[in-house]
């Protein structure tokens, strides 16, 4: 049964406050979990195998999509079958009944949306039953996040936010028995080293996935390197960010022959003797030369299948009863001396197996980006489709870590579009809209407890121009450190009088536009020779030649390696203030940008406008903007990873294998999530971003960002629609509107620039208004804390736990060796900390805080000698 | 549980054998059951119901065609599921558990060729819980048969021996509880009168069924009379042949947007109210207008929902789980005075608050041919689909029958091809070939056991030419009287002396071909001037004009309502012999016949073969024989039903209701499972054919009988391949080959004519060999009888039941007003029958053997005043 969880300030500290010493890339934390047991229970729940043979590992499991080509809902009801027949409710029921006709039988399951929503609808006698299974080992959760997050365009603030959801339902539901050990990112396209870091960091002891490369496949397959121990960041100590990564064999499916579900026609076994169609023969032999096979390629005598697939189960006795069938006749064999062993099992007791092995593995230190499948089919599309979902996505997110320094809430909306497809941009239109919405309703949520919590009037305004005589504007700065921010408003008035807290005037302009027309691309007061460019790839739509593979929500493929440049001229005006230079280009009607210069900031801002994106030549087309500097790159750049870590790039170029490149610019394209540079000896070109997108260097000295693409061919994995984004409010196409930072530094003080830059993109101020007078005795100004952090430490996460704790994280933003000054491990003291808050206690806790942090105790592996690149940032 | 059954013979009898006295289209026979319990378990196990309310009983149903699409061990096990998803196995799997979950819930199950095959492969505690889910009326078993018969193309012996199967396992399994009380013809396509007939002496009390005649069905739903009586048979003395039908509302398919199987697409019931998707009051809403609109084309305050389809309910949950929200959250209403009771129910509990209504019901004594769904869609073309399978269904039965005489065995392959998609040549092509296999190995069975019965020596010739110098030739005879029958064998010798039992010389002849060609359509000498004719019609391959409606296996529609003459000449050649007048006929390469006259026969026997059709002008093609005679028939015709009974029919006529005709030849066919005939004031023309068949009357004095057809579209009624038989023996086209009876009688003796010729052809002597020298002291001839039995009465059934016993069916095989002298009941002495059986006792049954004649109590039913038409045959 479930254990009871201690009291969270009885844990360490007990009134004393500890002084957090707070190294590179660390996060610490208060809360609390228990896992006493767990282990023990690993070691009574697997299936015995047999030393002297060829142990296969059956998975029985289930992918199920948190949202694709149906919404959330209509995945977990059943609805609109006619898409794509799938119903997570009947899956979850039916797994639960077959588990319990065969006690040998197992199953797993990732995704805590659905299987929250599911467990609140059972009646307490099945909770109970279940909790029996969870406890027995025969229903095991892996991941366990509230879905399986895509590694190309999340932000690693978001994943540990929807991992820790999850988590902490399964903490709270099943105890120590319900904590996953595993985690699985079985479909996600490419695979991110900040992901295998932080899943280190919650306490996992491996990682499956089932895509990579497919010449990095070839290549491990010969090597027998499709096990390996991934070394997941340059800054934190091994094993601290060591994760021991399986590659699976079949993608997420089971081998060809053997899909049992309802879903597939493979034959089932007919063991009725007496039938003309008996074929157990059959199948066990052809069983048996798959496993043999599949055993050549791996290092132990223990092989793994997942028996499985998307939306499968739904019907499990399908899959079990064939399933058992399978078991006992190949079993049945080892009397007559074969020497292959079936059973039912779960990647914790594969992964058990593998570490009893105590076999020396190869090591890894890059990432898996980007993916391809085929000579012609990379997906690099899907790092920018959706470009305005993605911005959603990520203001969202701000949004939400405001509210939770506030109030628990909301959480939900944001862990749902970690999904990998959902701000990978790869579901179906309709679901697009659907996460949208349900991102919306948790703005909704969150400015009415804004306005209740910031003492705020009852009348609430979010007006698109402000027309009210007086107003106020709440601004809440939600990084723990003050930040200087141009607040632009709309307002149809001609002049307005603008006080800060303490009344004093503001230096503030309005919309006095003068028209300067000018000729030609604009070069203003920039710190270097930099020059924009807004080229496009044309789409291919496929062709015969090489690949019919034609651009796509997930494939890039421009049909030219030259882009087409857009406009040679640009209508340009200029406008100067006090507060800002700005200049506005129009390339195009569908293509224009405004560069500006704020008074106080080194920074570049450049917002640029696309779309719609003409089609009337029925070609789609990927625009991106490209910067050509005269830095001298050697062919090298550098991407961030999810957000955090920086990992370097080469055109042409994998550090771990002898890459055949085949597509020369989508095969250049990497996942840019906060920011991308370019740099030399003397200088460092740095590029924040405010969403995910992809981009390359193709060009020495040049950097490209793909901003957005309109496509009028599915790319035919599986969604079925082109990504040609329309709504009613764009009836010709999507228009998107996005940022870029750009500075030009000193290579030694590049990242002391680059950090806070970015930490200010991801989490930006949330400005509330309220229309009239305030009410007399009005707070108007407030801080939680009591002073700025130190600026290596960003406030990662401050939210209510419960009652009696809040969940604190605080991490050290920079990479070991990136900045002389702020690289250095820092010290904070927590009891000084808050304005509001008394800290009682503190206890550390793993990242996902499902965990106390000294009772994590992982696997430990050893690595081949030899083996590992060293991937360097510095 | 399950109760005893008394020994047989101690039931009545006790030793002193009774005098029976069949009395017309009476059958009796030996055997037993038990069905004491049975009623007062209805009364308790059905829902309560409430009176001032319109009460809707939803029952829970699959229909699994024991072969269509699939064979019949594909559906059983899901195999080939990209043919068609159905697999019965986890059907039965899944309604058992669902069951469980709710002791509301009901289902019911129809077809025991599946439910067979699953029990046997269930553990003894899945068994008891099944025997338990019976007892308690939650499991319902309604037809029981091996298969749910066609009705169009099935022979009448085959129908009760297949129903005498499905039910005697369920009587054997289940008891009293397992009687079905309720037959359910939910899928056939059209209605026999004697497979009415049949079920009301099988003891039911109603019969449900969803298919007839668009324009039937809408003047019914007008009139309220879709819920009737049927007056099935002329002969017997009501209430014995009438039977309670109901027609369902949807055919068998719930209504529309209530289907929740995971084949289905329409939206779950989504309950969570914090959802946007909730959909409770939408469904309510809906559901409720549905409810009431159908309850104003039924008469009762009841009506039945069929809540299910074809291969349904393999994951029960998804069906169950919304069905019991729906009956929540309707019922709920109640409180708010909405006058709809929701509950599960069955056939028989609907039944129940039938016949408690206690009204009146109009009366039928017609039947349901021809069915048509549409102005242009008469399914009249099954009748003649498939002509080789269905001849070989038809000697496959003759050869069961002969086996029984002597052991009980190979019935189940008989059972199986009664089914509404094998015999009625709906099905696939490779399905075909699986019955095909499944009757040969039917027969493979019989040969051994005729050997050994017959005591013939071991080596056993089926050779297509007999090439040994000397071998014998056991003739077994089935009639239960003498019989005259030419043999006919291939040999390749010149000369034979052929002596019979006792040694005398037998008069016979060799293949001595002469030949005597001539010119034009021949005349020989028969007993009139009948013209025979071989034309064809073209098959619509649909147009745009009337209808798409294009030919196919179960759709008739000739293009052209003017058949095209093959050829007005023949080639020809005559034999004569002193034992037979044999004229051969080619009319094209592709169309053939011999017309033979026996010299002791007044029948002429006409031998078609037709094949391969050809297809080179792109057409499909529809070859008929046509009788054009001098008969006056005032545009009325006969056929048999199901090759007993005979039903008059008139051309573009109903007897019951005002037919609009719109296809003039396909809306004028009938199925002839035996004969069909003209006749007027002084001459009758009878036809006796050799498997079910097609056919009309479209001009006077003119009969038409579809031999076989070829067809190159789809007919749109979910077979998916057009019915263009081809196989390795028939590369170019099927060839068939048939034999039609001829017999031109003055009218009062006719059928004494027709009645022996039709039994001889069903029930024809099996020809056995035996090589070389038989051994000494063999005995060369054997009667089963004593004596022959009276002209009436046919042996419709002998078959050892079980050790001890004997399943015999007497038959009086006239009609009550057809014969003068043959229509009298007589009196048949049991005593004095058998030559090696001592009769101890004799049982009197119902028709399918599982009920006590004497306990058979059926549900009495008032007919409406003024309804019903006489159908007169005299």
């Amino acid at each position: 049964s479930a254990l009871q969880l201690p009291q969270p300030c009885g844990r360490q500290g007990d009134g004393h406050v500890t002084h957090l010493n707070i190294n590179r890339c660390h996060m610490i934390f208060g809360l609390f979990s228990n896992m006493a047991g767990r282990s023990q229970q690993l070691a009574t729940s697997c299936h015995a195998t047999k030393p002297g043979m060829l142990n296969v590992h059956l998975v029985p499991h289930t992918h199920d999509d948190v949202g694709w080509l149906k919404t959330v809902d209509q995945y977990y009801y059943g609805d609109r079958n006619d898409i794509q027949h799938a119903g997570v409710q009947y899956i979850l029921d039916s797994v639960v009944d077959q588990l319990l006709k065969n006690q040998d039988r197992r199953f797993i399951y990732v995704e805590m949306a659905f299987f929250y929503r599911w467990w609140k609808s059972q009646s307490s006698s099945v909770q109970q039953t279940v909790k029996q299974l969870v406890n027995e080992g025969r229903l095991e959760f892996v991941n366990g996040g509230w879905c399986m997050s895509d590694e190309a365009a999340t932000h690693y603030s978001a994943v540990i936010d929807q991992m820790t959801i999850g988590l902490r339902f399964l903490n709270e539901t099943f105890g120590a028995f319900g904590r996953p050990r595993v985690t699985w990112h079985i479909d996600p396209f490419g695979h991110a080293r900040e992901h295998a870091s932080m899943f280190a960091q919650m306490g996992f002891d491996g990682f499956f996935f089932g895509r990579l490369d497919y010449q990095d496949r070839a290549r491990r397959m010969r090597n027998k390197e499709q096990e390996l121990l991934w070394r997941a960041s340059d800054s934190l100590t091994p094993p601290m960010a060591d994760l021991f990564t399986g590659i699976l064999p079949n993608g997420y499916n089971p081998p060809e022959g053997f899909c049992w579900d309802q879903l597939c026609s493979d034959p089932p076994i007919r063991d009725d003797p007496d039938l003309e169609d008996y074929n157990v023969d059959d199948v066990v032999g052809c069983f048996l030369v798959i496993a043999n096979s599949q055993s050549t390629v791996y290092k132990t005598n223990h092989i793994i299948m997942t028996m499985g697939s998307d939306f499968q189960y739904e019907n499990a006795n399908l899959w079990y009863k064939n399933l058992d069938k399978l078991i006992h006749y190949v079993n049945a064999r080892q009397a007559n001396g074969n020497k292959v062993n079936v059973l039912y099992s779960t990647p914790s007791c594969y992964l058990q197996e593998l570490h009893r092995a105590n076999l020396t593995w190869p090591l890894k230190t890059d990432d898996f980006f980007p993916y391809a499948d085929d000579a012609h089919d990379f997906w690099t599309g899907y790092f920018t489709s959706r470009p305005a979902l993605k911005r959603y996505e990520r203001i969202s997110n701000s949004n939400l870590q405001t509210c939770n320094q506030l109030e628990v809430f909301g959480e939900k909306a944001m862990a749902v579009a970690q999904h990998h497809d959902a701000v990978s941009g790869t579901e179906k239109q309709h679901v697009a809209n659907d996460y949208a919405r349900k991102l919306a309703n948790g703005w909704q949520h969150c400015r009415v407890l804004q306005a209740s919590q910031l003492n705020a009037h009852a009348a609430f305004l979010s007006l698109v121009f402000l027309s009210v005589i007086q107003f106020s504007v709440n601004v809440y700065n939600p990084l723990a450190r003050p930040v200087t921010w141009p607040v632009r408003l709309p307002v149809n008035g001609t002049a307005y009088s603008v006080s800060d807290a303490s009344g004093k005037a503001v230096d503030c302009q309005f919309l006095q536009v003068t028209f300067d027309p000018e000729t030609g691309l604009i070069s203003i007061e920039l710190p270097n020779d930099v020059l924009l460019k807004r080229p496009r790839y044309n789409a291919s739509a496929g062709n015969n030649v090489e690949s019919r593979q034609p651009s796509g929500a997930y494939i890039f493929r421009p049909n030219s390696s030259t882009p087409f440049i857009i406009s040679r001229t640009a209508k340009t005006e200029i406008i100067k203030t006090s507060v800002v230079q700005e200049v506005r280009q129009w390339f195009a009607p569908w293509v224009s940008q405004v560069v500006r210069l704020y008074a106080d900031s080194r920074a570049l801002e450049l917002e640029w406008t696309v779309g719609p994106v003409p089609i009337d030549d029925s070609l789609g087309k990927e625009v991106i903007t490209r910067l050509d500097t005269s830095i001298k790159t050697s062919e090298y750049f550098y991407t961030d990873s999810n957000g955090r870590e920086v990992l370097q790039r080469k055109k042409d170029f994998w550090p771990t294998w002898n890459l055949k490149q085949s597509e020369p610019i989508a095969g250049n394209y990497y996942p840019i999530n906060s920011r991308a540079y370019i740099k030399d000896d003397v200088d460092q070109l740095t590029v924040v971003t405010d969403r995910s997108q992809g981009g390359g260097s193709i060009q020495n000295g040049s950097l490209e960002i793909m901003l957005h693409h309109r496509l009028l061919h599915y790319d035919f994995r599986g969604v079925g629609e082109p990504l040609n984004e329309i709504s009613g409010i764009f009836p010709d196409g999507l228009v998107v509107r996005g940022r870029l930072l750009l500075t030009l530094d000193p290579l030694p003080t590049a990242a002391d620039m680059h950090r806070p830059l970015a930490e200010g993109m991801v989490l930006q101020p949330l400005l509330t208004f309220t229309a009239g007078d305030l009410k007399p005795n009005t707070q108007l100004e407030f801080s939680g804390l009591l002073a700025a952090l130190p600026p290596a430490v960003h406030l990662l996460t401050l939210s209510q736990w419960d009652e009696d704790s809040v969940l604190l994280r605080l991490e050290h933003q920079y990479q070991s060796s990136e900045s002389k000054v702020s690289s250095q491990a820092v010290t904070v003291n927590l009891q000084k900390l808050f304005s509001t808050l008394e800290v009682l206690g503190v206890a550390e806790l793993n990242l996902s805080a499902n965990q106390w942090k000294d009772e994590m105790k992982r696997f430990d592996w050893t690595p081949e000698k030899g083996t590992g690149h060293q991937c360097c940032v510095s």
